[in-house]
């Protein structure tokens, strides 16, 4: 039986479980939907992280050390922007400028960033859907202790150093999920909330007017994006501290809660099992780590059966 | 005496000259206006190819063999391009690219395109001034056998194929001349027309209003731009053959009948001194191939020694 799968991702963790689950999937049964809150405009070029990220992993060509950014990379551009009295700060490399200044054409031309995305995918070989959230600006502010600021000003050039208070999604009350974007969820068997950071990931997917309800009438499990009480990438560790969420299963599972039927967590947490169970929670403990292309197969694999067992008891 | 100079200038003839220029005289006495005509939009870039000639010389980055782009380029972003499916006819350069997304960027935010080559000009070490011919748009439009095309098509994409019938500054009648050029114009001892395209590089800067009559008030000295009837790049010969002007010494004087003073043309063409004296020319035969640094130098010398000649003959 095929079973349709829909992703929800951000960067590099819900990146690479999307690659894992486009090696054992059929390319029509998977969707990814990407963040693009964090997009933001930087040169006079449309720069989409998570978008990038997404297609830069799925495509086989992402920077497997950085996380961000392509391999093979030059810095001709970044250098001579710098000589040209320009900023810096935002590490864009020559192969990855080409694709921001290729899409910001297009959408200049009047392209929706869905159909960009699409050509883009399709010109790199990437044949399962990958969808931004939506077509309309929805920008992610990061409200601090130090005010507040859009979110790669917070991410990359203040190095998550600011408090985090909370968060807000400019734009996202009018914003519409893209084209796309419900009709995938509606088919879906099974939704996976991608190892991504909840809060700046996650959630602004979830707010887009539409997703979240729909979403909520499947079968939706979690991966949690802690690895013993640790973020693998970026702040989501700092931020659940700093908002007193407890960095583990359980305060991964309450952040989600009325939207979850099963979590996975890894195996450096304590097993969270029954205490998930008293929440109506099934729950799988693993290995969640993703270093190799092995790595991301194997948890996909798992995913997507405990998913199946999970959506086969609700339906029951 | 200080000697206040200005060079009209297209590309890489005129870029060679002013470098050459700038070697000589005290950067204060010398302005190059440059020809925007060939300035044109690609992958949503602005893209202005003779004054980053201009530019790239007069910096010394200029790439000597391919008289277009940057010595130590890269080329990362034109074969992403590529594989995304956009045009790589252009070719753009890591480095070059850099500009035209700082430039195209500076553009949007409302700078005008002189403010923009001010900024790049300091930012690149360059002290002597070097003024687009205007901020506003005017593009050259090159009528040929095979009907109207935008200059760069012609030029690059078709490689100068099709036969020229004429051209067109579309926009240069409600253009106005950048700040600054008519005053360097006013103050200016010698006008020097660089050994450029008469029809496609320096018509259009002298068709700005303002622009010729004012150049028109002060003496004026042309570098021909052929060598023994050919053109040193480009297709300057070609068109002559094509708008049935003669590739001589005298042709190019006609061209620029009512304007000039004097005429420096090259030791491979007959001597066209009597000629030229009849339609009340001076003229200077030398070496005008400007391959080497000192090349340069020693043409520039040249030609403000002669102009400063004429202009004493002028004045007396």
């Amino acid at each position: 039986m095929a079973l349709k799968v829909v992703a929800l991702a951000g960067g590099v963790g819900g990146a690479r479980l999307s690659f894992g689950l486009s090696e054992m999937l059929p390319p029509e049964d998977l969707t990814v939907i990407v963040n693009t809150g964090d997009d933001f405009d930087h040169l006079g070029l449309r720069v989409c992280p998570d978008l990038d990220t997404v297609v830069y992993t799925l495509a086989g060509v992402a920077n497997r050390r950085t996380g961000w950014g392509r391999e093979r990379e030059t810095w001709s551009f970044l250098e001579t922007i710098g000589a040209l009295g320009g900023p810096t700060w935002f590490r864009l490399g020559d192969r990855d400028v080409a694709l921001h200044v290729h899409r910001t054409q297009r959408l200049r031309d009047g392209a929706p960033l869905s159909e960009v995305t699409r050509q883009v995918c399709h010109a790199m070989g990437i044949r399962c859907s990958v969808l931004p959230m939506t077509d309309d600006d929805v920008r992610t502010v990061v409200v601090t202790d130090r005010g507040e600021m859009p979110f790669q000003e917070y991410f990359v050039r203040r190095v998550c150093e600011p408090a985090v208070r909370g968060f807000r999604f400019d734009g996202i009350e009018n914003s519409r999920p893209a084209p796309g974007v419900l009709d995938a969820l509606l088919a879906a068997d099974l939704v996976i909330l991608c190892p991504s950071n909840p809060w700046v990931s996650i959630d602004p997917i979830l707010a887009v007017p539409g997703v979240r309800s729909t979403a909520g009438s499947r079968t939706v499990v979690a991966v949690s994006p802690l690895v013993g009480g640790m973020a693998v990438k970026g702040p989501a560790a700092k931020m659940a501290a700093e908002l007193s969420v407890q960095p583990t299963p359980q305060g991964i599972a309450a952040h989600y809660a009325g939207l979850l039927h099963g979590l996975v967590y890894d195996q450096a947490d304590p097993d969270a099992g029954v205490a998930l169970q008293e929440d109506g929670l099934r729950s799988l403990r693993t290995r969640t780590l993703m270093r190799s292309d092995r790595d991301r197969r194997r948890l996909a694999g798992e995913v997507v059966d405990f998913g199946t067992t999970v959506a086969r008891v609700e339906a029951a």
